[in-house]
């Protein structure tokens, strides 16, 4: 097969199904952030756009309403505009040409008035934005709720807390899944909180044409720009924000934060899961193509890899600040598939933590019998209690060499000499030394799951 | 010279003192953020946990005290720390090692009690964080201050508002100013709003030592971490953020915000500042090794070079949210320096706009000669008014037709057969076709500039 | 419009048809990595697999023919994969399930032998890596072809070397077209010399199984690996590669770099054709939805977006060396996207290249009229000659106040005290200070852009 | 302590001493990359100038010998000179007046002849980047050696292969040592082969300074800067390359890939070492400030947090390509910082492979034990063995139910209706299902570590 053979082949699939992006693909994010819904979002912003205006007198109802009626995206042709873009830049511009040939000359007069590809564009992009924070937020918080059940569920089941790898003093499962859910919850007011305006500014960001138009029918432009936005269910911008691109690098933060937290829980699970550790084990794991015997956590692998990736993509929308004049050359372009694909990363990662944590399978007993491997995980906690004894010198030097010597606390002869043999042995249970991870679960649980969404416009 | 003879060169001036980072070099946040700056910050944590745990009966107040006492950077030795830290990990062994020899055996087991390298590492990156953000917050109010004054003396003071490179439509440098002071109180908000917060939870987070020591005093850990926080004037952690680095994400995000957004700034100025549009200048330029009529845009180039790193160093920090166990192995190694470097990068760059804005020279005669370069940059008012009259596509065909002609509209044959002379040369002015333009600063700069710093402990 | 409209909408018109890439949409690379291409590429592995076993006698030469026959992407449901991927965490479990339903048993059993999921996903990437290479390359010599045209026919065509934005010395057309030419060889070289091998490892990458299978057929597993990647036109591996990612790694730094150094065509394209300065032009540019009179730098544009977003995707790549076990949980799931993304932005954008420098309109004239703005570009040269008989000191202090004066070198009275009018005239030319422009633009051309593309198996 | 207070504290103790870089503090890297080496680099690039210029008669040897005298750090004002360099935008021009200063009146004459501020600082960082390449290739090298011996040791050493963080089949240490090796030979070789060319192009790139000096001696420029770079030992360029970035790219590229690969056996060892796993450990491991107990992998968290950072600063370095005009303003200026960085991290990553490659203990007992662990580790070779007997589904559906029973495959009734017992003993040895292991690290081990560094000039 030839590389012409395989453009080929591809000529009678053309475009990505989600072959290589499984954290998302057959996800409600996914269809919400597909090129169908962004064109259908650009049309959203023109019907709107037409009708804000009729609003206000400065096209007919009659000119708004056939060009609501032909904003569907089915009557389109997405791969036609899709090349077309290639050539001028943006796939505005042949959307307007679309459209205004889809309606009568009077009403292809009204498309588009006063606006700019970017108005558009940009709308486009923060209507699909808000559908895809409903999709996501909804998500997390059903993850949030569960890792609250886990959490109370778990508040006192001691496992081995651990650093750098190596057992280091206990800690219980209930504590590690409210510190889960502490950053789901940052994620969702993070995501909350992101403000999503209209955008409306026309060429340069003057509402120049728009004014032109408006004089006519003695319409202030910030009243038909609040109109506008409130058709769309978007904020009201302050000022056109073609170049003060605020919105797009929040949204940057807040689906890199949303994917990079949701990485915590799966690295966490990842390594729980472990055949030699076997603490948690996804519900219901991956096959493989070659080994019977293998059940991969692959929710938690799908979660990785999208945090893996998120970081870098918001790191493109945050360069995109810096972008010259009063629209750029380059800056606001590459913005397009990073947003899209951080919706999408951080969608597809929520969806999956969702089955993740509902599907998660806890295994304490492995928990207990992992935490009694080392015998010295309450090391610590002997230290503190010979420090009141005999000094934070001596305390860790008679501690390093009671470990060294590897016999348990309770026989070794020269702990022996300064503690009771009773008090030794209830000093190296791991479930004795939980310090405040009761209340500390207590405490994380008492933080609300709720979030109000969004701005009010 | 060898490679050798170069280390032997550099062992009498060990280390870096700026010379690669212009940006920030000789800055206060530089000052604030430098290793000695650090290593103070980790002192003011190990006396402040001494002082808290004094206050309430766990230790002596001597003891606290004395402590307190030798806890300044001058009495250490910041080098013998750094390189002992690479056998560590960290460098907080080391320290409290040195700081146990520095008091007395009394005090000396009541040094560190009950915490982990890591709360002393992480509160004393908050403590410097919470140092440095005050100064950025005062230089981007300074910036903002100056912007507000640009966009109001420049409200109406029409130049050539420029998209993809290519004269657009008027704007004025007023909007211009105004958008960027938009963006620089976006900053602000951003930034004063992170949450910095005192860290405390012993080995795996659950305050386990530290309740152990506690007990004895009958003291309940989570008031101990609340007077630790109040000691240290940050703000009390919901739970040990070890491997919940929500505070480290969000300054990330925040700084890195910072900086791209001043990149906006210089973008512009570097734009506008070329030879051959010469719209506004540094005050004062640098010079050149070689060419004496040389001016350079120094502050905006340092500033974009600012706003090329920080995203990247940004990233990083976002990624190391995905870290394993109750504490990773090496995600949290990885936050230190790229934190450190994008404090100094938002703080340099913040310092370098406060010079260039307050410096800014603009030349609204050069604007107003640009404006007319090409002679069509009203075109699409033209069109506007032509589409009332003769429809869209008829509109934009004449418009096209009359700039291939390369006349000026009120001496173009065609377009004279439809609009009247006066009007034509009326339409042309670029001076009458500002959009919005004022009532847009207006709006802007009606947004307060007062910006609360940080969470009220 | 509701959010379950728009994915309601979506469902008829599902995926990606390239609507936020515009700069690869419609180019052959964009078909020869599509979900169809990928898919294929991952057929063709099987296939080549089961007839390099049949070629050994591990299988029947029947089994071998039959698969080949079958392994035609338009037989398959690449959305029903896609979608299974998710469960299983990698789109070749269902492939290899619905590839041996397409045959017989017999043949069913000789599908996959030895083979695991990793095997064939990572050969499909190097195959359409190779495919899409070269295209890239054919486009890039094209490139670099019309450039050493555009170098040579302005070899000494004067125009103003710019720095820190400012007119600093004469330079010539012919050596900045010369520099973008070493760069885009760079590229070829880069990329043409990253070895793609194919991926044969099994389980664990030991080839246990694939041992297994060929003990009966007294087949040495590293002859088997050989025919494979022979079938398949790719690089024999030295070890499988699951985990060390060098291939991968290696195409990030050559895509990145390539998307980033046709960057710097792109940005100087846009500095010099902006409004201002007008020193060239892209042939056809792009309209605007608003403004009849614009043409906008369009391919510009793209590339400059390709340049921002590569890098960062090369990055994930790069982090994904890091990968833990024998295969890794998330680290090699992150590579595929970004991959992908990576032949596109720097296909697109040698593509866009293409045409870009082809069509690329130059303007002496205008280049010698900016040249003469400042009039002092040549003020190093004065400064040159000053040296020679006053001193370097001097020398510069006397151009210095030249230059504040403003007036011509040659009537400057200072200067007419040291130097003669004639000669200040002569020294005042721009296009008498070309330096060595001419001869660099030879040794420059000197360079052969032939490269050989790739390994040889 | 205020913040003041602690720019009070820093000022005694100004700059960075490698507080917060652990993987680089104290080693020759870090020495040969301080802020010293590079201003001695820089001298070194002016002495060299000087001395090629001389070689031709352009100025006086004498002269040459009092500037190269005068170059020697140990004289300069390294902190004057950072904080100057925040007006000029780079340290060259505080450095060359310095420079001046430091010589007669005669020789100052001399200094910087013809060149720009890029030239010294790229030149500067060429030899930095050299000279820490010496060092990183040494670490490197005795990493492979010792890589190499472990593999040849451990050749057939049995240990659990995991994918996906589960056991999958058997292979072996000295394979899992090979591929390391394989890896670090990859980023010895590329590290080795990125060509390091002095820079010189005078103002704008046109040796047009040069050139203007060299008349008078009748020197042909190109001589002179071949000789400039043979008195540096380093290679001569083809083109200046101000604007032409290949070099930066490439060590961009070689580094971030070092960092990153070596990340690959940090990941191996920090898995490994886990307190469950235990197949490994750090020989000597780091301390704990509470645990008594503990002893971490502390170089390889270090070389972790090195790969976590190392290709984010790579790509900013990679995006520094797409540099606009003759020299930019701001991409160049960007690349410092990262450049050095990443001289750190790669250096301090390889110092720490050695470290740790030398002193790893490896537990062929344990791995021996924790492969028992599942029981079903050899499960794909049954399945081979049975496919041959009952076809790919029936195979896969027998081993499937074999597992979900849990009881060893020789107990298995269902299996021994099939197998005989005997041969379901030996298929059920991990020991008995290497695959090609032993043949792969000969293979791999053929590789030669030799590696030719750097360009010959």
């Amino acid at each position: 097969l030839t590389s012409a053979d395989a453009a080929a082949a591809d000529a009678g699939r053309p475009g990505l199904l989600g072959l290589l992006g499984p954290v998302a693909v057959g996800t409600a994010v996914e269809a919400a952030s597909g090129d169908g819904a962004w064109l259908q979002a650009m049309l959203d912003a023109e019907a709107a756009l037409a009708r804000a205006q009729a609003r206000h007198g400065m096209v007919s109802a009659r000119a708004a309403s056939a060009i609501s009626d032909a904003a569907r995206v089915g009557d389109f042709d997405v791969w036609g505009i899709a090349v077309s873009a290639r050539a001028s830049g943006n796939p505005v511009i042949p959307l307007v040409a679309d459209l205004r040939e889809a309606v009568s000359p009077e009403a292809a007069d009204c498309v588009h008035r006063g606006a700019t590809s970017q108005d558009i564009m940009d709308t486009a992009a923060m209507l699909v934005a808000a559908r895809c924070r409903t999709l996501i937020l909804a998500d997390l918080r059903a993850v949030a709720l569960t890792l609250a059940d886990l959490a109370a569920a778990h508040r006192l089941t001691p496992m081995a807390g651990r650093t750098l790898t190596q057992h280091a003093v206990p800690t219980t499962f209930g504590l590690k899944a409210a510190g889960w859910r502490s950053l789901v919850l940052d994620a969702c007011e993070r995501l909350a909180s992101v403000r999503l305006p209209a955008q409306l500014g026309g060429a340069a960001g003057t509402l120049a044409a728009l004014s032109e138009f408006g004089r006519a029918a003695a319409v202030d432009v910030s009243v038909l720009v609040e109109a506008y936005a409130c058709e769309l269910g978007l904020a009201a911008p302050e000022l056109p924000w073609h170049v003060l691109r605020t919105p797009v690098a929040d949204l940057a933060a807040a689906l890199g934060f949303t994917a990079a937290a949701l990485g915590k829980v799966a690295a966490d699970v990842l390594t729980l899961s472990r055949s030699e550790i076997g603490e948690v084990a996804e519900g219901v794991g991956g096959g493989s193509s070659a080994m019977p015997h293998k059940s991969n956590p692959v929710r938690s692998t799908l979660i990785a890899a999208a945090a893996r990736q998120a970081p870098a993509a918001s790191a493109v929308l945050i360069s995109a600040l810096s972008a010259e004049d009063e629209r750029p050359a380059g800056a606001w372009h590459s913005e397009w598939q990073p947003l899209r694909e951080l919706l999408r990363l951080a969608g597809g990662a929520a969806e999956a933590a969702r089955g993740l944590t509902a599907g998660l399978v806890v295994d304490p007993e492995r928990m207990r019998r992992n935490l009694d491997l080392t015998g010295f995980v309450t090391s610590e906690r002997l230290a503190v209690v010979l420090t009141g004894l005999v000094g934070v010198h001596e305390a860790r030097a008679l501690v390093g060499r009671a470990v060294a010597r590897g016999v348990p606390f309770d026989q070794d002869p020269e702990l022996l000499a300064v503690v009771d043999e009773e008090r030794l042995r209830d000093l190296a249970d791991p479930a004795g030394y939980l310090g405040a991870a009761g209340e500390l679960v207590d405490r994380a649980l008492a933080r609300s799951g709720a979030v109000a969404e969004g701005p009010t416009p």
